[in-house]
């Protein structure tokens, strides 16, 4: 029960800059995996990640460390959007339900913050394809930040 | 990734249903400290629990495991209400965030399915107090149904 | 990743002195419910709790929300004996696999560090009745040290 | 709690037939960010990884869901030594702590199975670099069985 005053929330970055600043944050042989930020709201950031052929399981689903992968992006993204890109947030803790099996077709992730204090940011992300209710994957994702 | 098909999300239990069944799962001397159904919809149970000294803590908060036990039977009750009450889900994994200190005053527990599947359950509880903005803790609870 | 220099592990306490602190901790009725402190080492705290009737549900198995209230008092009683008994530290998160029924008989846990930094501490605890290799749950604890 | 009744833990692949089966598990272009498994012994696996470019982050440590795919390998890796390579278990959920930056250099991933159920799998995940007591990383993986 961390005892931090929370920040009140609010935008520090547009979705361009959210872009350029994953763009800077991973290697190019990396980034081209972390799919790319479809919407940006307050409190409310949405990935959208077209799998690759090195993410395909058997029976053409995608894998869950691909998965892991988009979700540990989509919540550092929606941080970066808050929080400003100045520090590097580590990742601290990650908690994934899979709930079923991703398709090997567009996937989405939406990433909401769920507390932003000083040290700790705390991220729900859900992973969702062809429409919200079908839910493929849920995460809380605790941030370090600096 | 489970491939259960998922059955269809249908309330199978009326708020006095879900409370009764509550009655008569837990012994007297434990339903006390596990609250009230508030309400009830689809997707959508609250529950209310006003905290007891053995809840209390230094600094008069309450206390994590407190908390843990009201996520626990949120995620219970609102299994029941969509699943029916004949079969005895237990708990196979719980995983939570807590988010700020939890005041000695009314707390609230929302559970909404994440999935509903044949063998496995996913429930996301938020424990909240004052207003639903201000999350104490976040939680996400799997069951498996007999 | 946090990136906290690590202390040295060493005790600081006593078994006398842990079993004192969680007496001074937590309110007389809470107190009893949550188990003895059996054996203290190096990075290694085993508690025992013999369950009360409050524990008890169908099929005389033991609740989940008492296992989850020995997991938390006794990664707090490890952090204690290893960081000493001044500060409060407060559950930041815990992640809980139940791997079977708890019998309504003696439980024991055991704690361990896994890493004591500056501003978290993250335990391991198992739960086992009989034999070790009979584990009841795992569970891995976070703890926001002040 | 699961009630599974727990069969006998026993090897049933030997380390040759484990790779084997990982080379066939995943596409080639997967395969080599996955390591390979080093040692094989009753409820004991050991992976190690030595880090390729696409996995390196600013401050030259290891991404974290590079830290997450080895989790999840050598967690299925594990599994089908002692379930056997027939049936394809899938991820259902996976919750890590992460203790410390992960250097570029060899990582070594430790899996044991908490508990092989029926239709459940929980295995416990270490990694570490340098020495044992080093822990990078710990991660609960439960995989459903088909």
């Amino acid at each position: 029960m961390a005892q931090d005053p929370t920040p009140t929330l609010e935008l520090r970055l547009t979705i361009e800059q959210v872009s350029s600043f994953l763009d800077e944050a991973f290697p190019p042989s990396a980034r081209a995996s972390l799919g790319e930020v479809e919407s940006l709201a307050l409190n409310h950031l949405r990935m959208r990640l077209d799998p690759n052929e090195s993410m395909r399981r058997p029976g053409d689903i995608v894998s869950g460390p691909a998965l892991m992968a988009l979700v540990d992006v989509a919540a550092y993204a929606v941080i970066a959007a808050h929080h400003g890109p100045e520090a590097m947030a580590v990742t601290n803790s990650l908690s994934i339900s899979f709930l079923r099996a991703c398709r090997f077709e567009a996937i989405f992730a939406e990433a909401r913050i769920l507390k932003l204090g000083r040290r700790l940011a705390t991220i729900d992300v859900r992973i969702w394809q062809r429409t919200e209710d079908r839910l493929i994957a849920q995460s809380t994702v605790g941030y370090a930040l600096p």
